[in-house]
């Protein structure tokens, strides 16, 4: 099992912010140490719980009752430490050096990376996918991996993707479902060779487009694809999509961003497939 | 007109973190000063733009180009003046000091508060209206604010505020639709029975619901009412609306947040209303 260094056990409780194990967890932020570790960072107790809910293994967990917000952390420490996780008191100053946030709550812990493949996601009988493109922002896709999961779409693909999947502010901004929506990262034009060789429909949104996506038929085997923030929908999308659709705009042009955009049409899915 | 402070002409461009206008601008963040003095912080071109576009009249535009990130601040700035707004350059240091986003674009004004009352709100034939209650997190509510826009509503009530309209997160995450869309903030009981003097419907969103959103009429007459974050709903909405309606969840039971449920329930409300 990684370890976040090689110096062998843990001191009973870490004050020193030149400590290799402090050192390293800010090094976690950024996308590179992360992918030479496999691992990335669950901040938080609502991130953690779901990860144990989801019997994800917690390599390391970091605690600081100084932080500490309510009262159930103890517990959830105990939890994480039955599973498995390695736990390691911080002092109140090397917590707050290894935080992502700017007001912790105590806990951090480190769970393994994962990849999937298209060929994983386990598709129900009539597949409802959403696609997602070159998403930029963290706290967009967290969001975005929130709604997919209030929807109950069957899997989430990130294509082409800017945004690390484990970048600390989208396990934020996705409360931990992160954990739970089926997840995929792939090339654009694979995922459509995919979505084609399972006969599922692919409906994307653009503003150019003439249809509302409320006069589409969203139901049966269907995937929704949703563009970039600053481009919107790539060419390679727009020229394969089967059906272009628009959403109303009643105000200023940008009032919608990416991920409000994805929520309202996938719960007009929901509504068209629930009937 | 108010001035940020009373030094009379400012010099061409201040330098020194204790200038009292640096420091005058830094207390604005805190809510009290901003009612003291009735002015709040309108920061970044696209908001500043969107001031100017609905003759917002600033005040005062303090500049740093250092931070400036596009091309067209020059031109932003002659329009500022223009209509009459002070400007105040700021050196590097100094423009860091008081803008409250960790990556300023060199622009920031200061715009005069404004209060209107339910009876200033201008209502179509069939009004639509959305009502939000005690909402606790500033950037929701900018997100909320863009999401009536984008629907096309006739206003947004806050009811109760938590959370002040001016504070400088509402304005960032409204992306200036602050300045667009209708706003008042009143009490629960006043706006109940201004509702009902109006003949407006109102479909409160809550879990405990046993009708579906888009099962209900959204039709006509109506407003929408959203409850906080952590709370939801108060009993006085609970027990005063017309219809309780609840959002099918798939996922996670928090999976979506008020500024998401607030957007799916809008624009089911437009679907219905553009049949």
């Amino acid at each position: 099992m990684y370890s976040v260094c090689s110096v062998g056990t843990p001191p009973e409780k870490i004050s020193s912010l030149q400590n290799p194990r402090v050192k390293q967890l800010v090094k976690l932020r950024d996308r590179r140490p992360r992918d030479v570790a496999g691992v990335f960072m669950v901040e938080g107790y609502r991130q953690i719980r779901r990860a144990l809910e989801k019997d994800v293994t917690l390599q390391e967990l970091y605690f600081c009752p100084d932080w500490f917000l309510g009262e159930n952390e103890t517990a959830l420490i105990a939890q994480a430490k039955e599973s498995g996780a390695l736990l390691i008191e911080l002092s109140k100053d090397a917590f707050a050096k290894v935080a992502y946030r700017e007001r912790p709550d105590g806990l951090l812990a480190l769970a393994p990376q994962w990849r999937n493949t298209l060929d994983d996601l386990k598709l129900s009988t009539e597949p409802f996918l959403l696609v997602v493109e070159a998403i930029e922002k963290p706290g967009n896709l967290g969001t975005i991996l929130r709604s997919a999961d209030a929807a109950g779409c069957d899997g989430v693909i990130v294509c082409d993707p800017v945004t690390d999947i484990f970048n600390p502010n989208v396990v934020r901004a996705s409360t931990g479902v992160l954990f739970s929506v089926p997840l995929v990262v792939a090339e654009s034009e694979q995922v459509h060779e995919w979505l084609k060789s399972k006969n599922i429909r692919t409906v994307a949104t653009t503003p150019a487009a003439e249809k509302l996506y409320t006069e589409t038929d969203l139901r049966g085997s269907m995937a929704v694809i949703m563009g970039s923030e600053q481009y919107g929908l790539s060419d390679f999308w727009l020229q394969n999509a089967d059906a272009p659709v628009r959403i109303p705009m009643a105000g200023q042009a940008d009032s919608l961003n990416v991920a409000m955009a994805t929520i309202i049409t996938l719960f007009e899915a929901v509504r068209q497939r629930d009937q």
